[in-house]
């Protein structure tokens, strides 16, 4: 039973939600259970995982981190994501968005560009704008590559998608006649089934509204999506899935760059491909800071 | 947009969770709104309902409350409950120990024995133990009206029970050969519903396990609880439909009077019916405090 304060911030990406806690010198001992006890919506802060914000080298020297990920250096921020169940992730879009956004405004980098460390490897972060609750930030996702096409029967009903590894693996399935209303009407509570064989490890499935002209002029296109995640359930918004997603609808069209704002059930993020990259840019929000007090379990 | 800082605390009373709002003066524009928007779990804190903490006096002033509730003097500390949805409550067995734990560590009162009071009158509470994470509090819930039988169909099963007031209106049903895995094992996911014109404003459901002698020789019974919250459906724990589950089965062995250990999805509570008078002992938790940042709707 550990009495030392533990101190927290509580944001969101998209209403993708997480418990961030500050932890520069990498020495707090963040067991599964500490994590899972934190994401408890009831009786702990509740979150869909944790943000560890530590320096990368001390996390080295800690022994959370076996060695540095390529391309990281030990004095990046190194987002230390681990979900609800106290399981380790590698990335997290909506999470690198949060992540920043705490960064810039708890003043621990003084710039608007900066580099978000995390075990898949570097990525580059760039805050369009931020106050103390709100933040736009970009994130460059990396590459996104296209693994040819392949079903999913959900309801029922047979979806054909493209199959698209994002850093993890997702069928994207852009839906002909599909609209944001017959989508939003969607019973998506069964589990979906994907061919036998075809993802050893499952994957997350999208299901999106064909391109669109944006309404603004600006040569984007608009989409809305609703994502299944694996070993989850349907969630209010995934980072990747939004990538994958903007990958399958512009391919349809014969494009493999393009603006595609998304919306989710969470909000609207916009994903560009350009060069072989993908971007995910969209909200972040910081709305509670404070320390875990006595009657957390464990404290 | 308000910028002031807003503190909050968070709790539970066996997992029914509250978002607790410190306003000694009533100062605090508490609107629907904002209620709502506190108790979000993805965009807010996230709870149950939210506890305001106003001196009765302070609320009598600021127009909160038209007049003092008969039996409430304006020194006392006012539990103003809100549902989540931002509607009003009159009372909240479970919120009740919360807020009694809170007044208590946060130092606005001096000793281990006062009055909460709250739309429904005062509610004398007993704080048996407590430092500033855990406490165990008695709350006196009042007098609880049996009013005669009926009966409900849930899942297609046709059950008999008490209806019983407890300021709010509950239909109790211990169910003969039930245990605490068949219990377990109820899919309570669809609406119960009530005999045509018996309940005008609607009833909470409680089925139990029958009363059996409590493991420890204490002369007290042990039973187990699911509840299911008239607009809300199933919830971890309900005070007021405690007591009536307590009443309900007592009565069927022909007492009005005994102590009975309920448990519930959340955790455990002990009813106690003595002289016409019900009481309701149980946990409380504070498991965080902080403040509300800029992220968060409205600030």
């Amino acid at each position: 039973m550990s009495t030392a304060p533990l101190p927290f911030a509580k944001g969101h990406g998209t209403e993708n939600d997480f418990v961030i806690l500050p932890d520069p010198d990498g020495a707090l001992d963040l067991t599964a259970q500490l994590v899972s006890a934190l994401c408890e919506r009831r009786r702990g802060i509740g979150g869909d995982g944790v943000l560890r914000v530590a320096r990368a080298g001390a996390l080295v020297r800690s022994g959370v981190l076996a060695e540095l990920p390529a391309g990281v250096a030990g004095d990046d921020w190194f987002m230390d994501y681990r979900n609800a169940d106290g399981s380790l992730a590698e990335m997290c879009g909506n999470g690198v968005r949060v992540f920043a956004h705490y960064c810039r405004a708890a003043g621990l980098v003084g710039a608007d560009e900066f580099v978000v460390a995390s075990r898949a490897g570097p990525r580059p972060v760039t805050l369009h704008s931020w106050d103390d609750g709100a933040a736009e930030v970009t994130v460059a996702m990396g590459r996104a590559r296209l693994d040819g096409r392949s079903t999913v029967t959900i309801a029922g009903r047979e979806l054909t998608g493209e199959a698209i590894d994002v850093g993890n693996p997702h069928l994207a399935c852009v839906v002909d006649g599909l609209t944001p209303q017959t989508l939003a009407a969607l019973d998506l509570s069964a589990e979906p089934v994907l061919v036998a064989g075809r993802f050893p490890g499952g994957a997350n499935v999208e299901i999106l509204t064909p391109l669109e002209p944006d309404a603004a002029p600006t040569g984007a296109f608009a989409s809305h999506l609703r994502v299944i995640e694996r070993g989850v359930g349907e969630t209010r918004s995934c980072g990747t899935g939004l990538v994958a997603g903007a990958v399958a609808a512009l391919h349809r069209l014969g494009r493999a760059a393009g603006v595609v704002v998304m919306t989710v059930p969470g909000g609207t993020v916009t994903v560009t491909l350009r060069a072989g990259q993908s971007y995910l840019r969209g909200p972040s929000r910081l709305i509670a800071h404070g320390e875990v007090t006595g009657g957390f379990p464990g404290r």
